[in-house]
């Protein structure tokens, strides 16, 4: 799709989370010049022990790289790892790429890609979809959209860190709205599957035959079949967690009402992972958002599952 | 998984809309003795033109037949065709089995076996699922609870018309139960893929290539994969109606309130279905609940899937 340079990239990570760490890793295992870095310490040493190299601040990695991928979580991060005191901006040279691997609102990824071309630097809307494992394996999915030289450019890390590449076009933004679609069906489909699993277990059904029927059915989604497990094994440990639904749908909720766009099933679900955090389930996994069920229900859920250890 | 009789059971069908003519039909296919029953005349000369003897009232019906199917729209159709001024109970011999195949509340499901068994007849709680193709191919899905014995009479019922019987116990409501978790999950499947469409289009993607994303990601449902390619061609033909889900979710929406748990996701998708009805599109299929999101927002549909013509 793309001509490969011949000079090697020098490649950033900023953001050593499941999803940076696992990319920071296969990206070096495939040859790659990479730097890591993360405010946390403890995330830096986690990338050294894989044999990587790391520092503390974006503003420490800026003249080593040519690439730097964003792989933090929100906006706000965006923002700081960029424009922050010890940010990439006014450090990176001319000419430089940032890819922005970040779930954010599509309006926001617009604005981005103007300022940062303002200061001489490109940008690839490139939200990564798939999860800690899949990207510790190069299997992401990558919805992208960019002028071609930004993918020209990114073509070696992309060929490495993903098993698809979406090319969404050349308007930044692009790949942004394509993640922001998947993220409200995505939530939607969690709150629904702990919605129709409280109220089967409510009428005394059998979660385990609950599963095996609805997944041979028409009322399946990858999202049942993936979460679900989570609630039959009372196992909450957070793949991915309540928080970043909370955040994820609230994106698609200022999304629609900056479109004027009235998203009212994206909403409810929304309401049901806001109820999770208050309760204190923020960061459990997402699966975890059957517990407002449970809490207002007081259903019994398989094995541990029960917050209070009641019911 | 029962013993089969060594005498051949007379079977009634009665309801012989899309998926009961395709299930009336392929019994008769497979050898079965069948009649049919729909006070539509058309339906009726539907299932003769196939090769089907019919009735025009279940009384008609009842003396003939040791089983009888019910494949009617709801509650209000079983109780008509069962204790109606011309139904089956009081005319069909004793012992005779009863398989409610329709969507109905598990606590309908409950009294009316209890209703039946006091009237010397036996009921199996066995919605059907899997849509008029299936059914016409003897591949549906039963999600079937009730008496061994009821088992055992139904059994070359069964063996014909599914492909797969899930036999989920001996007390009635179960089945009805399971079918109510898959219709939740179902509506609420498709009027987010319906919203996420709409909020897709309205954010400028081209709605084909949010087909291919979503169901190669982790957005995708069963429903999303099969209702979204009538929006991509602007084909409303109904395979299953607008009306179904409101009827539906509606049956959702009284359980969760009879058992005391909230199902908000599920109501969200029952107002967007409820609005589809009331914008006009009750008979259309049921993705035609995307029009909702074009009527308020203006978004232009796939083809002449506008309703008005404009946009």
């Amino acid at each position: 799709m793309s001509d490969k340079t011949t000079t090697p990239q020098r490649v950033g990570v900023i953001g050593l989370g499941a999803m940076g760490l696992g990319t920071a890793t296969f990206l070096l295992e495939s040859g790659l010049d990479v730097t890591g870095c993360d405010i946390t310490p403890k995330a830096c040493r986690a990338f050294e022990s894989r044999g990587g190299h790391s520092v503390g601040s974006p503003a420490a990695l800026a003249e080593h790289c040519d690439i730097v991928l964003l792989v933090v979580v929100n906006a706000d991060q965006v923002d700081a790892v960029l424009f922050g005191e010890q940010g990439l901006v006014g450090r990176m040279a001319q000419g430089g790429l940032v890819m922005q691997c970040a779930t954010v609102a599509p309006s926001f990824a617009r604005r981005l890609a103007e300022r940062l071309e303002a200061e001489g630097l490109q940008m690839l809307d490139a939200p990564i979809s798939g999860g800690a494992a899949k990207a510790r394996d190069g299997q992401l999915s990558v919805m992208a959209s960019g002028a071609e030289a930004a993918f020209a450019k990114a073509a070696p890390v992309l060929d490495a860190m993903a098993a698809t590449v979406y090319r969404l076009g050349d308007e930044p933004g692009v790949g942004s709205s394509m993640k922001l679609v998947n993220q409200l069906l995505a939530g939607v489909h969690i709150a629904s599957a702990a919605e129709a699993m409280a109220l089967g277990i409510r009428m005394g059904l059998d979660p385990d035959t609950v599963f095996d029927v609805i997944t041979h059915s028409a009322g399946n989604s990858w999202m049942f079949e993936n979460r679900i497990p989570h609630i039959l094994k009372g196992d909450y440990t957070p793949l991915s967690a309540v928080d970043i639904f909370v955040k994820d749908l609230n994106i698609v909720h200022e999304t629609g009402r900056e479109l004027a766009l009235p998203t009212p099933v994206a909403a409810s679900a929304l309401q049901q992972f806001t109820a999770a955090k208050g309760a204190g389930f923020g960061r459990e996994d997402d699966a975890a958002v059957i517990k407002v069920y449970q809490r207002l229900s007081g259903i019994a859920l398989p094995e541990a599952a029960n917050d209070d250890g009641e019911a």
